[in-house]
């Protein structure tokens, strides 16, 4: 993609403001809307059944995240995905532990097979358990995978006829066919909690404005990774680091894009 | 106001360091605690339905805040407001979405026509929309309405006899007869999210020191949007702004608050 | 405890990296999971029934905090617990606010009665009214007790056969016969919300490492309380302290462990 393809989809963004829905996890639960507000977009977070999907109906995007997921919150995701597939909106899962317990891949399954998902994201082994891989995990964090990335993004994206997203050193973006990757970013994203909900809840804001959802994750994904880059240029470690990064993203500008952009395929 | 006025309360809250019980929306809550924390208070969140009354009870005011609500949370919230009003402390409500669906308009009239509420807190469209207008929303964030917002304050204020707080670019308290306007503050607090929540925390903190609760909500404004003021000047955006804006308001003193309020009525 | 011991499990958990799995407080929950992360292990949060035990089974501490307790969610810590207990990890409560309610005093005594807990950690308050006495409570800041924390300590430890831990001005940890004292840190602490939330999820990534809980919890309050003076060197307030905190957490060297530590006993 090109600086000035990835720049006018944040400028749609803040020019547009859309309302993006999340039923995401309670640990990062503050991180994810204000991603998105710093953004230039409009978080809600709704979670009753009794709203799910009349907030999903006003939303232009729809994020789910099983981070902390329990039953009864699967069973609202679901009235939400039901409501934004009807109105047409992308649904973005981050599949946030997949592989760690039996119920974390039971729902994920569960999700995938009873609404339409657009936007499949995870870490490498996650992703790669949603794929039909057996994966070592711990806990949370990502751990290797024997196969490529790319692979796993292409098949699973053409089983499920969806874009898949795997995020790490270099994401990947597929749809199947197109196989776009993104190697901004850096390895002090690792140390904070909720570098990757924060990333998904960015896919969920550029698939409000951008109907080529492969470009718009792609595009999130460079923009909010050139940031985390001029943000660490004047931290003093994670805790710093956090909130440089929120700064960079309101105020990033077209010549960071262009000139700082690594986005390939 | 006088500066002397505003000044004495946030005094007040310092020296008698309230408990201030808040049942809040998850997303905010860690900022909401700080919040009244940095202020020199003692926040505590609790509510689960066998403790909220008793919790209520040890508190000097209570907030509510109905961002990420549940059927079985506003009943929780009812019983706390059941035990503040028992006791005779404040309880203020924070209509957060009100508005944006059907579940939040009628959980907020339970609340109000089931206890008693002292202070009704949110933005333009969201007051508007408890006063019996019908607007637009965009989920949680503000939208034009076209009636004044004073007007609309004191009409509400004589309806349900409380007093009303309208925040926005100005903000205005009413119960009904007088009207204060608070004009600090600044844009940046708009850029991130929580600053709403955090303003309804503060009306409560200083409403658990100072029985006029015009005044309270005021001078609670006042002081929080003149640390925002301060914060800004050094903050590099939205990120490094609010921790700037903690620090503003652990540290603020007499003089900021004389040379710098912007209240009148 | 010397400067080398301490610092040679603080590498040991940025070595091992262990997953530590919470079932802790809304309000803190994002910095309970973030100060885990900058001392270089994996947090991992999960609290439905359904998995509690399975996350507990891949984990090598787990910490417990009622602090926003339901009576569904102890349910989930005692499964865990158990869990754990089988697995043989050490687990970690915090008894977050002991004292306020009759709820909170009742769940932790189930919590102490039906599962093994290994460290009990609490301020002067909530831990004297978990070891029996009669407190005054002002929510869940601590207030003064009449008995020295020490023999509190020692008493409750005896009593429960496990590792107490009472936080303060002076940190006192004891198994009923060694009590070491900690005294690292400063006042800005109390004035952040979750710092205390914190220090728990500290005790119990350090207690995944070293097996002599003693030294394990008096080594990560040491630590901690560490990276707390050397980031109130440069904070503005307490809102740039915490951040700052995780940037000292997070470089914390073997000079500033060997030259600053305050442990005796």
């Amino acid at each position: 993609m090109t600086g000035t393809e990835i720049y006018s989809i944040l400028q749609k963004v803040r020019s547009q403001k859309p309302v993006v829905h999340h039923l995401t996890n309670w640990v990062t639960i503050y991180d994810c809307a204000n991603v998105v507000k710093v953004f230039g977009a409009s978080p809600v977070m709704a979670h009753a059944p009794q709203e799910a999907a009349e907030m999903a109906s006003i939303a232009s995007a729809l994020v789910l995240n099983i981070g902390t997921l329990t039953v009864d919150f699967i069973e609202s995701m679901k009235i939400a995905a039901k409501s934004a597939n009807k109105k047409g909106i992308p649904v973005v899962l981050d599949v946030c532990g997949a592989g760690a317990t039996k119920l974390r891949d039971d729902k994920c399954f569960e999700l995938l097979n009873e609404t339409r998902v657009d936007i499949i994201k995870g870490n490498a082994s996650e992703v790669a358990r949603i794929a039909g891989e057996s994966v070592n995990t711990k806990g949370v964090d990502s751990t290797e995978i024997s196969k490529d990335p790319a692979e796993v993004a292409k098949f699973l994206a053409m089983e499920r006829k969806c874009v898949v997203v795997i995020t790490g050193k270099e994401d990947v973006v597929s749809d199947g066919s197109r196989v776009l990757r993104v190697r901004n970013g850096n390895e002090m994203m690792s140390h904070v909690v909720g570098t990757g909900c924060m990333a998904t809840s960015v896919i969920g804001t550029f698939a409000a404005v951008e109907k080529d959802l492969v470009k718009a994750a792609a595009a999130g994904l460079c923009c909010y990774e050139i940031a985390a880059e001029i943000a660490v240029t004047s931290a003093g470690g994670p805790g710093t680091f956090k909130d440089k990064m929120f700064d960079a993203i309101f105020t990033l500008g077209a010549d960071s894009v262009e000139k700082m952009r690594k986005v390939e395929g």
